[in-house]
């Protein structure tokens, strides 16, 4: 296990190398999600890994509440250890468990928001044969998006909002699970990582029973040049001053 | 009347100002389109107006025939004049009809590729209210999104390809409407006014009977500057060598 700061909110988070460390989609996400996030939500965050982007929402939106829910039980550990690390018992809420059993664990109806970071590739398609941690939380072995979308209807109050990141590739079948699910999409950003490239990643916000009217907004750029951050990615990490409840 | 040069494929087109005159976004969705329309397909193109966009991809392409389909009696006389104008008549046919009633008109899978520009607003929103030559082709008075998707299922032979330029805020029932109706979209590109601005439009390519593995595209970025094209924009609008059997 290693400690690493998560600079933009100042807390410390618990990882293992063995497993899945967190990535640059975990804190787009997260920005993305908490500037829209309002005070006194509660929130739950779906395959939620170590607990990265739960702890970011914790430490920059008012949330009353963020409960992190994820499969595998390792990850709950490192998860709790963050806990700890940052005295966050009162307001986060690791619970190990498969969301598609998420009417067994939760209340219907029971959250303002959504947000989750899901395995991006579908199972037959990449080499997920050696089913190991890494492989869980990148391959949709032990859920699908479906399962997500679905879960999020169940979870999600009337209103309630939804927040994924995931991959361009895979946005038809987003739109499609979103209107099977009484979720619309209200907001859609796409993350190229230079302005010269195609875009590699897709943000989504979505809320309950809207009609449809989605704004696009202009793409988020990650790199200006090799290795050097746009002033926009810059700007997500560097420390937010009057946020949260820490 | 007025006759206007189409200079990218040398040909001459009949505009009326009274009526809809085209814009950026047909030249932008015939470019598109007829990069991928093989030699001696059947091209229709649905709400086809003055007949631009066919007119278009009949320079650009090797297409054996292209038919422009409209509702408008007075858009397809100017269409006919075009035809006309360009010596087209053994390559392009104008058919004034409504696409609502594609049935009674052609036979079922009889097209290799559709084109459409349609109407982009509902007609609940804008100020149609005056229906005149113009709301009706920027209103979804006469025919929906959902009328030209379940048409083109109807037109198109298996593996067709189906070509759309639309808005943005429309993403999520265009998605929708192509899956209830045997299309998914292979390919989809957003075409930015500036690269600092959100998208205005949307290029998609969809096909009958595939499974989901979208390509988005980098985004097409009309301005450099201010009134200048950029290099992409200028090069669709260069005359062309090489294509059609002009």
């Amino acid at each position: 296990m290693k400690i690493d700061l998560l600079t933009q909110v100042g807390y410390k988070i618990a990882q293992d190398e063995n497993q899945f460390c967190f990535g640059i989609d975990a804190v787009l996400l997260a920005d993305f999600a908490s500037k829209k996030i309002r005070s006194n939500s509660k929130v739950i965050d779906l395959c939620s890994g170590n607990g990265i982007i739960a702890l970011l929402v914790c430490g920059s939106t008012k949330a009353q509440t963020v409960t992190a829910l994820e499969i595998q039980k390792e990850a709950c550990g490192l998860a709790e250890e963050s806990v700890k690390l940052n005295s966050l018992q009162e307001r986060l809420n690791i619970v190990n468990g498969d969301l598609k059993n998420a009417a067994s664990l939760f209340d219907k109806y029971s959250f303002d928001a959504v947000v989750c970071n899901p395995p991006y590739m579908k199972a037959s398609h990449g080499r997920e044969s050696a089913v190991n941690a890494k492989a869980i939380a990148r391959h949709e072995i032990l859920c699908t998006l479906k399962d997500v979308v679905k879960a999020s209807d169940y979870l999600l109050k009337p209103s309630g909002s939804f927040f994924m990141i995931h991959r361009p590739e895979r946005l038809g079948e987003i739109f499609v699970e979103l209107d099977r699910h009484n979720l619309e999409a209200s907001e859609l950003r796409m993350v190229q990582p230079s302005a010269e490239a195609a875009p590699t990643m897709v943000l989504i916000h979505a809320k309950k029973n809207i009609k449809p009217n989605l704004k696009v907004d202009v793409p988020l750029v990650v790199y200006k040049e090799k290795g050097v951050y746009t002033d926009e990615v810059k700007s997500i990490y560097l420390p937010k001053t009057g946020n949260g409840t820490k």
